[in-house]
């Protein structure tokens, strides 16, 4: 499974989610990682970051592609953030 | 097509960068917008950005979904910013 992430946190615990986002996944733009993972890697991800993330405050958002074949991705403006583009 | 929006731009042209993408697509948290869209639609919709953002210093990046059926959404934590959910 292909995996985009979008993160909305509170700035106190940015740094501490996009550590441990990227651990499974690449950082692309400043609040979007994504990445090839398998079903157990997922589930582990949304376990680790349960455990950074406020669920009473913070949000993020995951789009499980089945195949990224069939996606393409655009930018407009500069590329921010990410310097782990893999496609 | 159906289309995933995330937008990263200067403060002072949020309200306008947002406004501009809801005249296309659902907004479905902070910096996210979605939607099915035409291929004119979507040039479009990047013709109207162009004249809103700064190229030099904001960026869009567009995920193209050939088809939204093969892909699904997760959410963690709170809903944030959008109220357009459509699936």
């Amino acid at each position: 499974m292909y995996l985009i992430l979008v993160y909305d946190v509170n700035v106190k615990r940015v740094a501490k989610v996009l550590k441990t986002a990227r651990k499974y996944l690449h950082w692309v733009q400043n609040s979007v990682l994504e990445g090839e993972l398998t079903e157990a890697g997922f589930r582990k991800l949304k376990a680790d970051l349960s455990r950074v993330i406020d669920l009473r405050e913070d949000s993020v958002l995951f789009y499980v592609l089945g195949d990224w074949r069939y996606t393409r991705r655009e930018l407009m403006g500069v590329k921010k953030g990410g310097e782990e583009w893999i496609w």
